[in-house]
């Protein structure tokens, strides 16, 4: 038996390993956006370091950023001329709120079917360990075809923050031929899939500012432009009737859809049917002109992600709230710039924001968009990889979501990233119930197991 | 000395133990909103029963109602052709939070200059505590002049859902040729007021529901409509540019301002600086045509009372919200009805809601508007006691603020309501650092004895 027959055995053979080994790996909840779970973050980290020790790997650090630590482990194979695969991931996760909506703790990964649910099962938890998984594999069956060196980050789910001056530090300790980033998911669990574009990200908190403190409704009630109204106004018109985004300048550089990307974008599953399937509402919404799976790769886009004013609780109370606040976040695609999008936010406000209140923007986090060529060797070693296991070539995709370090990795390290992942779109990432589909995930490990001995030609 | 003038002593007198009493009742958190604080409002009306028992009331009952009970004593003065005053108040108090911004706790009151700051110091705890002390003062005197009977209600910040019907089973019990209720405030300390006409309330929350669950703003945001984007949209129409309410037929049935009614109401020192000084916003906002104090007490309004949707802590969380919560209430003038103005809001929700979402109203609370006759000789047995201590007649004064009782008690008791109370407009009631002005509330307890004097004619 050959080594690349020998590691999809000891694979197949660990499945059980693995899963445990997810499952420990789940339960620290990493939740890097809440300071309380700082701790846990770095519990997460020395977790990290177990991990790759034990599967062999060397040169293990938990090497610190002006945030939460980058985890740092490599094995350079005997082979001179190996290629070297940057293997990216985050060891963080979302918050676990509404927590009522759980069927399970989100931190104690409960086995349902073919699922597994826990916060971060599939974003990215899952995904790195299958990463891990299969060099382990690999590594079991003797040298390794291509030099591995893994960088898993603790910022992702709050914008990578000191990742690009984290890189920009450690050029020489990173170097590579290839990035590969395992964030991004499958279409279904009989697509795999390449994505090939990813949406940048500008995230902003924005807060209104009324009177001085909550006032009682009936007593200043008609007097004082009470200051929920004001911002539900702002954000209202932040879209027209067509669906599209009315900020000053925020198409400008959105670069068109040529006709043969269209057709691409056609061949995916992602139709009308799709959608409403996976989010059970009654009827879809977006830009007048595109289809779904073009609204939600390939256009920008604008949402409201949090609302918070005045009184909220159980019952009533008759408060004129002193001010109000919404997170507003957009998707950005090639060429936007999140910097010239956070302008054309403000030249909207200062237009559009009465004299009555006051305002101000907190950019909480951002991150450009990108787009990466699909004949590059690695990439191809991946298809051929998802072939071989699936039995059928992958879709290429363009992904709503943000991978901010792809555009970044072009940038600093010169380097293309591999993207896909075998996450599902019904994962609920970000949501409560979130899961990861064991099938899929096992056929993960096999597949990148074929990449590694595709890419280093062996 | 005759009697009133031992009355007026013995308050004089009583001053600190007045306040230790008020502090006492203070302490006790009786948000009627909150279900953890139930034990706090039994507490309270179990210790209003020590208070009435101490100054000699009679007849002194706890009676259920449907939600939180009523606290009734009565005295019954010896002259068979006295007059009866029912004395109206409220025991329970809004909620404290935001409690970050209370200057000291909220639930233990601490005395600032001549200011006593604690929540329900002025609304409306010490203008309860206020008529007890004066009735109390008018007893240690001797005969009572009147006859007295107190109804303190544990419901009213919650819209008193269940006093009519308590008052409908109650009605011997509560015979009366008036009501006193010392529920609306002063328009300064030096300009004694009453009140004749109250906005009604149409509370409600507004649920906006969009997809089954929280998803991941990246990979749905463009195709799936936001339910927060679609509450705001809702919001905003609520509103036109001249600042009026656009719900179907919301105006219709309200009264037009006499010219008279206009020029009394541009005699109260209500001017555009007292809202700014009052609020600290930098420009005041209302309907076109009106001016602050008619936009306050002569004209309906629509605010939002609070908003939730999303993420809403602390960084970015990049969430497509499953839904958006608004809590909107009306302010109504006579003749308004608020389940006319509940039947608008539906039809306005139906015309202007999008396909894409669902929604969901429920009423959390209503009041009818009131005005009242200022000629009643009671009405004008406190207008002669508040001269007497401020030396000036008080100033007649329609409220921004609704007392649904009073309307109730027109209807279910036959009787009108002299409304006044002790309380100031910068008294920040139902909002942090809410306070009580000493000086105007040991006044007020004079210009109650004298009232009961006046009215009773000895």
């Amino acid at each position: 038996m050959d080594n690349r027959n020998k590691a999809l055995e000891f694979a197949k053979n660990n499945q059980a390993k693995f899963l445990a080994e997810l499952n420990e790996f789940i339960r620290i909840p990493s939740v890097s956006t809440a300071p309380e779970h700082k701790s846990d973050i770095l519990k997460t980290a020395e977790w990290l370091t177990r991990q790759l020790a034990g599967i062999g790997m060397q040169n293990i650090q938990i090497l610190p950023t002006g945030g939460h630590p980058v985890v740092y482990g490599e094995c350079i194979c005997a082979r001179k001329d190996a290629p070297t695969v940057l293997i990216y991931g985050h060891y963080d996760v979302q918050p676990a709120d509404p927590l009522d909506l759980w069927t399970t703790d989100p931190f104690e990964p409960a086995q349902r079917g073919d699922n597994l649910y826990a916060r971060g099962a599939s974003d990215m938890k899952g995904q790195v360990m299958a990463s891990i998984k299969a060099v382990e594999s690999v590594m079991q069956a003797g040298e390794l075809p291509v030099n591995v060196k893994f960088l898993f980050e603790g910022e992702e789910e709050i914008g990578s923050p000191n990742l690009v001056p984290f890189i920009k530090e450690h050029v020489d300790l990173l170097a590579c031929d290839v990035a590969l980033n395992p964030d991004t998911g499958m279409i279904g669990p009989d697509a795999p899939t390449i994505t090939y574009a990813l949406r940048g990200l500008a995230y902003f908190e924005l807060r209104v500012y009324g009177p001085e403190h909550d006032l009682h409704s009936g007593l200043f009630g008609g007097t004082v432009h009470n200051p929920a109204v004001v911002l539900s106004e702002l954000i209202a018109g932040m879209h027209n009737a067509t669906g599209k985004v009315t900020l000053p300048g925020f198409y400008d550089r959105v670069r068109a859809l040529s006709a043969e990307e269209r057709a691409e974008l056609a061949r995916l599953p992602l139709d009308e049917k799709h959608f409403l399937d996976q989010t059970g509402v009654s009827a879809l919404y977006g830009e007048e002109g595109y289809t779904p799976a073009e609204r939600v790769g390939a256009r920008p886009t604008l949402e409201v992600n949090g609302l918070l004013s005045g009184f909220t609780g159980v019952g009533s109370k008759t408060v004129l709230p002193a001010y109000a606040m919404a997170k507003i976040s957009m998707r950005l695609v090639p060429d936007q710039d999140p910097k010239e999008v956070e302008e054309s936010l403000i030249t909207y406000l200062k237009e559009k924001s009465p004299n009555t209140v006051r305002w101000e923007i907190t950019n909480l986090s951002s991150g450009r968009p990108s787009i990466s060529d699909i004949h590059h060797p690695a990439t191809q070693a991946m298809v051929r990889g998802l072939e071989t296991v699936w039995g059928t070539p992958p879709l290429y995709k363009r992904e709503g979501g943000s991978v901010p370090i792809v555009g970044d990795m072009q940038r600093l390290l010169g380097v293309e990233s591999v993207l896909t992942g075998f996450g599902l779109s019904d994962d609920n990432v970000h949501a409560p119930n979130e899961k990861l589909h064991l099938p899929t995930w096992y056929k993960g490990i096999q597949a990148l197991i074929h990449f590694f001995y595709n890419y280093g030609q062996v």
